[in-house]
C-alpha cells in the first residue's frame, strides 16, 4: 500500500479521500488554492501546499505545480477526486511520466472512452446496446440529414470530443438541422479543437441508470449494482437513489453485465461508472463512461458496505480485488441529496458566503454527511457551489425518505442560503415519493410548479 | 403507532430518540430543566415543556411534574432514555394509572429484576448460570460467614435492593468480614430502607459480557449478539466493542440463549440487556438485568442493522416484534468510545462549561457521532459529563480501531477539556488492539501508567 499520496483536489471529496487515508495509515499532501488557505482539506491533511491563485485554471487546475508539490512531498501518488483533472488524460499520463500513480485508469483508458465516436464503437463492438445514431464521425450537414432521416426525429447532435455541455443541440426537425449543425461544430472547434460531429436519437422519457464498476489490474471486473439519477435540473444531479425502484433484479443482472463488459471491453481498472439511459420500455442504452469516482458513490457504499475510496486506494496500490461479483448483495435503500451554496428563489444564483453558525445533521442509523463545512467557515466563490451531500439509508425506500426528511429539517447554515428547503420540497413531492420519475420530472413538471409557489 | 410521546431525558440519548421518532412521524414533547433551556433536545422536540429547576430531583427525576406534562400535551406514551425514571418501577407503574404507555417493561419486571436475590432466584429456576453465593436474604454474620467459608474468599457482600455502588463491599479474608457486613447493611439501610444483604463469589479475572434482548408483548424474545464491555473506570464503562473477541459462535449461542431464558423468565417486553460476568475459562455467570436501552446501544445497531429505539416504539405500540432470530447476523465489527467532559489528568474530574467552537468527525463510511451538542454550546455541571458517543463499524475489529483513531483525531471541543485523548492512549494500547482485557485492565493496568506518563 502506499505510504503517501497527495490529493488533487478541494472540498468534500478531498476530505473524504484524506478520511480513508488516514484509516489506512496512509500520509496525505493537500494541494490548496490560495483562496482555501483555510479549507478543511488543507487542515485536516498532513501536508498542505499551496498551488497557486483562487481560479481554478490557476491552481487545482495547474498541472505543473500539482506535479511539483508531489515530487517535492515524495508522494507515490495522486487521486484527483472527480472533476478538475480527474477526467485529463494528459495528466494522467504526465502521472505516469513522472513516476507517480495516478489513482485511476490508465491514460490510454481516459482517452478512449473522452472521445464519444470512440467510445460507441468499443461498446458496439462489446456487445453493449448504445444509442441508435451515427457510426463514424460525421463532417457534413448532408451526412447529419441522413442518419437523422433514418433514426427519426427529434435527435441530439454531439462533437465527439464533448464535455460540459458544449458542442451539443437538441434538433426538433429537418428544417432545424443545418443552423444547429454549424453552430455545434463551431462550438466543438473553438472548445475541443475538434469538429467531429456524431447524432443520437432522443431516447424520451428516460431514466439515468449508472453502473458502479471496480476493476482491477489483474482483468477481474464487478459491478455494485445501480444508482438511479434521474433527477436533474440542466444536466445536473440533484438526487440520487440506489438502489432504482425501476430496476428489477433480471434488469439489474443485465445491466449490471453490461457495465461489466463495457468495462472489459477497455481493460477497466480502478473506479468507474457506466451510464445508461433507460427507456419505458426498460431497454437501457449506454451514454457514457466515467472514468473517477463519482459524486453519488456514498450510496453505493451504503447499500452494499464497499468503501470504493478504499478500493480505488487498494487497486492503484496494485492488490487484486478481494471482491468477488457474488460478495455484493444491496441491503436496503440509499439516498443522496446534493446540498449547494445557491438560491432556488432566485434561480439557482450561487451564495456563498460565511457560515455564522453551522449545524449538520448527524446520530442515529444509516445517517451520513459528507462536507468540508466547520462553524465560521467561508464558502469562496470560485468552485462548485456544493458545499454538502447528505446520505441515508433505510431498510426501504420510505424509511430512507424519511429519515432524508429529519436529517434536512437539522440541517442549519447560518448566513448562506442553500437549497435544503429546495430538496425538502423535493423528496416530498407525490412523484419523487412514488419514485415515479424520469430526467424531465425535476426540470418540466416539478421546477415551474415550485417557482409558481415560491 | 403512537401520535405523540414525550421523552424523559435529556442530552445525547432524548436527542438520539427525537429523531427516531420524527423518522417515525410521532410528534416529540421534550421536558427540560432550567438549566437546559438551549439545550439541543429542548430546540430539535416538537413541543418543550419546563418541568422545574436545574437539580435532577427538582426537575428529571420529578414524576409529579413529568406526569403533568405528559398529560397536558396529549402525550400517548413516556420514553424514559436511560439513568434518570428509566429504572424507576413506581414512576412505570404510575404511567400506566395515568393510561399513558411506559416504554419498557411492566412495572412488575423492572421490580423483579431490581431486587437482586429474587433477580438471583428467577434466574436459577430458569437454568441460566448465576455467580457462586447464597440463596436467599442473609440477615446475619453468622450466616454470611457459614456461605463465604463454602464458596471460598474473596467474595462480594451485595445489598439486595443495591443500586449506584452503595451497599456493596469487597471481602478478601474471614477476618474482614464481620466488619465490612454491618458497615455495608447499615448503608443499605440508609439507602434503600431495606438491609437484606447477599454473597457472590468474585469472579476475577473477568470479562464484562452483555447481552441485548428485544421482546414482544406476544412472548416473542430474541437476542441481538453480545457487547463487551470490559474496559472500566470505577464501574463505568469507557469503550464498549461487538462482537467480543473472546466469543465464539458457539459460546455466542449459549450465551444469547441464556439471555432469552432470562428475559423469558420474566416475560420481558422491549428492550433490555442481560449483563453476564465471564471467566477466563469461557463460563460466564449471570449478574443483572437493565431494563432500558443501554448508552452502548449503537454497536450493536451497527453490526446487526436493527435500530433498537424504532423497535422499542413499535413494540411498546403493541407491534409484534417483525424479527426472528435468524434474521439476525453480526456483520463487521463495532467499537464505542464515550467522550466525557472531564479532565483526565485531574482524576476525571467534570469539566463542564462553553463550547466555543465544535467540530464532531463524520463523513465517510461507518463512522456514527451521538451527541446533544453544537458550537456555542455550554455543558451545564449539574449532570453526567458523557457529551458524545464516538461509534465507528468497519468490516474487521482492526479497520474499526483505525476508523476510532481517525475519528478522535479529528474531534475539536475548544473551550471544554474532554477525556478524547485519553480515549486515543487506551486504543492504541498492545492490550486494546490485541483485544486482550479484562474488566481489571483500565483501572489496574493502563491508569496507573498512564497517569506516570500524564
Amino acid at each position: 500500500m502506499f505510504s503517501k499520496i497527495l490529493i488533487a483536489n478541494r472540498g468534500e471529496i478531498a476530505v473524504r479521500i484524506i478520511r480513508a487515508c488516514r484509516e489506512l495509515g496512509i500520509q496525505t499532501v493537500a494541494v490548496y488554492s490560495e483562496a482555501d488557505k483555510e479549507a478543511l482539506h488543507t487542515e485536516l491533511a498532513d501536508e498542505a501546499i499551496c498551488i497557486g491563485p483562487a481560479r481554478a485554471s490557476d491552481s487545482y487546475l495547474n498541472v505543473q505545480q500539482i506535479l511539483s508539490a508531489a515530487v517535492v512531498t515524495k508522494a507515490e501518488a495522486i487521486h484527483p477526486g472527480f472533476g478538475f483533472l480527474s477526467e485529463n488524460s494528459r495528466f494522467a499520463s504526465m502521472c505516469e511520466e513522472c513516476n507517480i500513480t495516478f489513482i485511476g485508469p490508465k491514460s490510454e483508458t481516459i482517452d478512449a472512452m473522452g472521445n464519444k465516436i470512440n467510445a460507441r464503437k468499443l461498446m458496439i463492438e462489446a456487445g453493449v446496446p448504445v444509442i441508435p445514431g451515427s457510426d463514424g464521425a460525421l463532417s457534413t450537414v448532408d451526412e447529419a440529414l441522413a442518419i437523422a432521416d433514418e433514426i427519426g426525429y427529434p435527435v441530439m447532435l454531439k462533437a465527439a470530443a464533448g464535455g460540459g455541455g458544449k458542442g451539443i443541440r437538441k434538433v426538433l426537425t429537418k428544417e432545424e438541422l443545418p443552423q444547429h449543425f454549424s453552430s455545434a461544430q463551431q462550438e466543438a472547434k473553438a472548445a475541443f479543437g475538434n469538429d467531429d460531429m456524431y447524432i443520437e436519437k432522443i431516447i424520451y422519457p428516460a431514466r439515468h441508470i449508472e453502473v458502479q464498476i471496480l476493476g482491477d489490474h489483474f482483468g477481474h471486473v464487478i459491478h455494485l449494482g445501480e444508482r438511479d439519477c434521474s433527477l436533474q435540473r440542466n444536466n445536473q444531479k440533484v438526487l440520487e437513489e440506489s438502489p432504482s425502484v425501476v430496476i428489477t433484479p433480471e434488469k439489474r443482472q443485465a445491466i449490471g453485465d453490461a457495465g461489466v463488459r463495457a468495462a472489459k471491453a477497455v481493460a477497466y481498472r480502478n473506479a468507474g461508472t457506466i451510464e445508461f439511459l433507460m427507456d419505458e420500455a426498460g431497454e437501457f442504452y449506454f451514454m457514457e463512461m466515467n472514468t473517477r469516482i463519482q459524486v453519488e458513490h456514498p450510496i453505493t457504499e451504503m447499500v452494499t458496505g464497499v468503501d470504493l475510496v478504499k478500493k480505488q486506494l487498494e487497486i492503484a496500490s496494485g492488490y487484486p480485488l478481494s471482491l468477488k461479483q457474488e460478495d455484493i448483495k444491496l441491503q436496503g435503500h440509499a439516498i443522496e441529496c446534493r446540498i449547494n451554496a445557491e438560491n432556488p428563489a432566485y434561480n439557482f444564483a450561487p451564495s456563498p458566503g460565511k457560515i455564522r453558525n453551522l449545524f449538520l445533521p448527524s446520530g442515529g442509523m444509516g445517517l451520513r454527511v459528507d462536507s468540508a463545512m466547520y462553524s465560521g467557515y467561508t464558502i469562496p466563490p470560485y468552485y462548485d457551489s456544493m458545499i454538502a451531500k447528505v446520505i441515508v439509508h433505510g431498510d426501504t425506500r420510505e424509511e430512507a425518505l424519511n429519515k432524508m426528511h429529519r436529517a434536512l429539517w437539522e440541517f442549519v447554515t447560518d448566513g448562506v442560503i442553500t437549497n435544503v428547503d429546495f430538496q425538502m420540497d423535493l423528496i416530498h413531492h407525490p412523484n419523487v415519493m412514488a419514485g415515479d420519475y424520469t430526467t424531465a420530472f425535476l426540470q418540466e413538471e416539478f421546477l415551474p410548479n415550485w417557482k409558481a409557489e415560491n
